[in-house]
């Protein structure tokens, strides 16, 4: 049965009862600081440790007189060699896979010839959580990861989900670490929002409303509205004690009478109108004018998931100078590609006092450090993918941390797609229209071999918040072009003229109202400022050469789809 | 007018045309570089930079021969002090509170008796961004911060925001920080959630039911959907056309005409069910069996967003081994209180083959390392804190990051409270009833003058998954109370045992199937483990001394309010 932590009793340090501390509590160590790459053999041989984690493989040999078994606690992608005695434990407990084990021993040299640096001999199993092999879902033989999906809750056990993890995981830290080095400061842009980025994006909506409306079902039904008979008997009550009052008045009766009729025809009226109030509500959804009314809602006003933080993070760049702002971000569009998720996180920079010019140079600098980051703290992991998913993994992040970025208008971008003759698109290249995906890897994995950064669009084909250029035909527009994946980065300097913006927004066909606040940030102390934004999980794409969005963030959200 | 950057006419190297980095682009210094704590004055003097910021005070002096400015770019809460002559540039159009300035010139060791240890002599003004006085939202004098809460766009420039903004970056780094050093890795679990964490929370809902309804609705207003009689028109062609098979066939007709015939049928068979499909659209909010039909929503059922990332992030503590999850976390509740918020941010870790103590070992470590980074890090903000709004954050840091945190039973802390005679308390404390903030507060403030940590509450008033004690009335929580706010963090050991968990999900109440991969966790290889929860916002109220949660996030979201 699952669960059998109790099979070996609990040692007093273990029991959960006893909160005092004792004086040589052990904790597990993990398998990660006892194998990495930085600890030598030596150093480990005969050190006791005490390690848990979960059985990859597990054999009984000798005839049932020991068991090896592989040990991963997902601190690392290698696993431990352990090696229980019979004696120790009954070992067909211990090796089926998936089977949890936190267990005690001492640190052994392997015999000649065997490929692990260090063994660990066992001589205490605390705790065995059991794996039931006919029912386990995720048996020794390679799985797809199409098949995982359908496991999101347990897939993170094995060596390929748990390597992207560790990979997620390191390029969030170099990411904070990259801007904060930088003296940018780190800010929480909304998750909600009243307002909409672009115009345009396909948004969620946030709402108490279905909930409210079936808690006023609910007590609509407990409670049910007066009828119509009940209103009117209470408006007859109302009429009878304001006959009352005038009555006593007319007679000039005395003062505390008055008062006490008073009292009884303002109470009469109260209770009408809370039988009034219940009379109308209304079950379902609140309209008005034939609307759904959102003025009832949370936050009284129609509310949704962010797009993109960058409006509001422009604030915090005109205030506090550098900021970035790393969260999660959401489109409701209908799309089953590889490359979209309704969910997805997001780092947008923005840097006070800064052009296009710096733009591009915060942006290079940033993937060259997530690259270089990568090869100095995740290479193991990073074999992993070159050796399972894509050979040229390492070297795409080392040419991408050492090649210097080619620039290139988008003008001459065009230029050079259009002369090309080798190769046929399926999307027409014409000045005005956006690159297409086949373009840009084109460009990137063809033409320059390395990464691209292209400048200057058109403004048609760009948001109203892009600073118009002194042709008056582009924006300074900049995006970043990766191998393998095409767009990494897409950024602008940002219109800080007021009226310029102004015109922007009124020929981009959208209301001035909402983006009062917007405008107000150059209507006082504007200042040049500019930014982009990485899309996270498009970036670990990138770096491992996977190719479906949905195996590299640990629970994708798409239609039809919201695991757990 | 606003946005008048073009006051001076743009260097070559700032205009942005100019893509090709010149060979000396100056980038801006920021403020804190140049008076930071860590510059002595002597390496200052003498040098030539750029600076950019916001004015915070200007006059003319002099007879209008030269200006002082006090200029502030966010990087630090003190300001440079500026002087620029009347020769450089029309100094009007400086002093206003509110202006931007991008100015060059060489720092200057100040007359004596002056406090600031350098100033910088102005030469060059690149840019400025003017701020009219009459409009200007943020004059000198001093705002409430319950003003400033209709201005998030600007409040960031106001001393206090600006300082809160940088405490809450310099939190959050040391969060991610920390737990790298202690081997967590960071999971980012879902925002967008199908599964209610306590069954019981007031949850925002996500949805695009009301966005597809108003496309419908267009839809079938441009292109109504068909009348009754073109429906029976196309089932009459329908029949006719079957008829005609029929008929085919009884004359024996060849197999050309016959499939021909039977062609035709197939395509009014179509036609009428593209007719039916249309006839059936409804207009609104689709409904099935008199509720709302979420199998039509974008994720196929309801989907909510997350209260907590707890559950979530167990499955990668059950793979990966310590981790930890710090992402926004939502809650529709209608409370209007200073210490609740609709959208907050909230650090979850989770320590596999941890016990309730490790939890609480990490709990007190990861306290004091925030209250020792604070101190180390922030002292300036720090000490504008205990200047403005509470005389003893600085002494609580230090406090906190030195002291031993008490550690308590539930069942003692009620016994101390029942015995306090010195204070009334408004709620009553008995033994199976939780601890108001009153208590909370009384034993770290008053009992025991530091950190208490509480463990081992009665099952009934916390949650499921909390790990069932031996004496099978308590359950492994923990609560971290730390002075000023009382509970700063809540966690618990998890229940591991599948039997046990499954009774406990079902005394809940609760279904067992929403669960199911939460119960499959503990049938396959389960693993002690423990976690808590940091609400961030509180620890900036811990930190900073602030009463209202408003004021310490950026953007605040609270019934009626989501402002941007």
């Amino acid at each position: 049965m699952a669960g059998d932590a109790s099979a070996t009793p609990p040692t007093a340090e273990m029991a959960s009862a006893n909160l005092t501390s004792p004086p040589e509590r052990r904790r597990r160590e993990f398998i990660s600081s006892i194998i990495g790459r930085g600890t030598a053999a030596d150093d480990l041989v005969g050190r006791r440790v005490r390690v848990g984690g979960w059985v990859k493989t597990g054999r009984e040999q000798g005839k049932g007189a020991f068991a090896f078994l592989e040990l991963n606690d997902g601190s690392c992608l290698a696993n431990l060699q352990v090696i229980v005695d019979s004696s120790v434990y009954p070992l067909d407990q211990l090796v089926h896979t998936g089977t949890s084990v936190l267990v005690e021993g001492e640190l052994k040299k392997p015999p000649e010839g065997v490929k692990q640096r260090v063994e660990l001999r066992v001589d205490r199993v605390l705790e065995v959580g059991s794996a039931d092999p006919s029912t386990y879902p995720l048996p020794k033989t390679r799985l797809t990861l199409e098949f995982l999906r359908d496991y999101v809750h347990l897939r993170p056990r094995t060596n390929t989900i748990s390597a992207i993890a560790r990979i997620r995981d390191e390029l969030a830290y170099a990411t904070h670490t990259f801007f904060r080095e930088n003296g940018f400061r780190y800010v929480h842009t909304p998750i909600i929002t009243t307002s909409d980025c672009e115009g345009a994006g396909e948004m969620f909506q946030v709402t108490t409303l279905f909930s409210d409306a079936e808690k006023l079902d609910k007590e609509l039904q407990n409670n049910p509205p007066p009828s119509e008979s009940e209103i009117e008997a209470a408006k007859l009550l109302v009429k009878e004690k304001g006959d009352d009052v005038a009555h006593l008045k007319s007679l000039k009766a005395s003062e505390g009478e008055i008062s006490a009729s008073v009292l009884k025809l303002t109470k009469a009226k109260e209770s009408l109108s809370k039988l009034e109030e219940r009379f109308n509500l209304k079950p379902g959804i609140p309209q008005k004018d034939g609307k759904v009314d959102y003025s009832r809602d949370f936050f009284g006003r129609q509310a949704f998931l962010t797009v993109s933080g960058q409006l509001q993070v422009e604030t915090h760049a005109c205030a506090l100078g550098n900021v970035y702002t790393f969260g999660p971000t959401f489109r409701a569009e209908h799309s089953h590609t590889s490359r979209h998720l309704a969910e997805f996180w997001m780092i947008e920079p923005e840097i006070a006092f800064g052009d296009l010019e710096d733009d591009m140079y915060y942006a290079e600098e940033y993937v060259k450090f997530l690259c270089r980051w990568l090869l100095e703290h995740c290479l193991e992991d990073m074999e992993f993918m070159v050796k399972n998913y894509d050979k040229s993994a390492i070297d795409r992040l080392k040419l991408v941390s050492s090649e210097p970025f080619k620039r290139i208008s988008y003008t001459e971008a065009v230029e050079l797609l259009c002369a090309v003759t080798d190769k046929k698109f399926e999307n027409k290249v014409e000045w005005g229209v956006d690159l297409a995906s086949e373009h840009e890897r084109y460009l990137t994995e063809v033409i320059f071999k390395r990464p691209v950064i292209v400048y200057n669009y058109p403004k048609e084909i760009k948001a109203f918040y892009m600073r118009l250029n002194d042709d008056q035909k582009t924006v300074a527009a900049m995006d970043v072009l990766v191998p393998k994946v095409g767009e990494l980065i897409g950024g602008s300097q940002r219109e800080e003229r007021y009226d310029a913006l102004v015109e922007r927004i009124t020929d981009a066909g959208l209301p001035l109202e909402p983006y009062d606040w917007y405008l107000e940030l150059r209507k006082f102390g504007t200042v040049k400022h500019s930014g982009f934004g990485l899309g996270f999980e498009r970036m670990i794409l990138f770096a491992t050469g996977l190719d479906n969005i949905r195996d590299v963030i640990p629970f994708p959200r798409y239609p039809g789809r919201a695991d757990l």
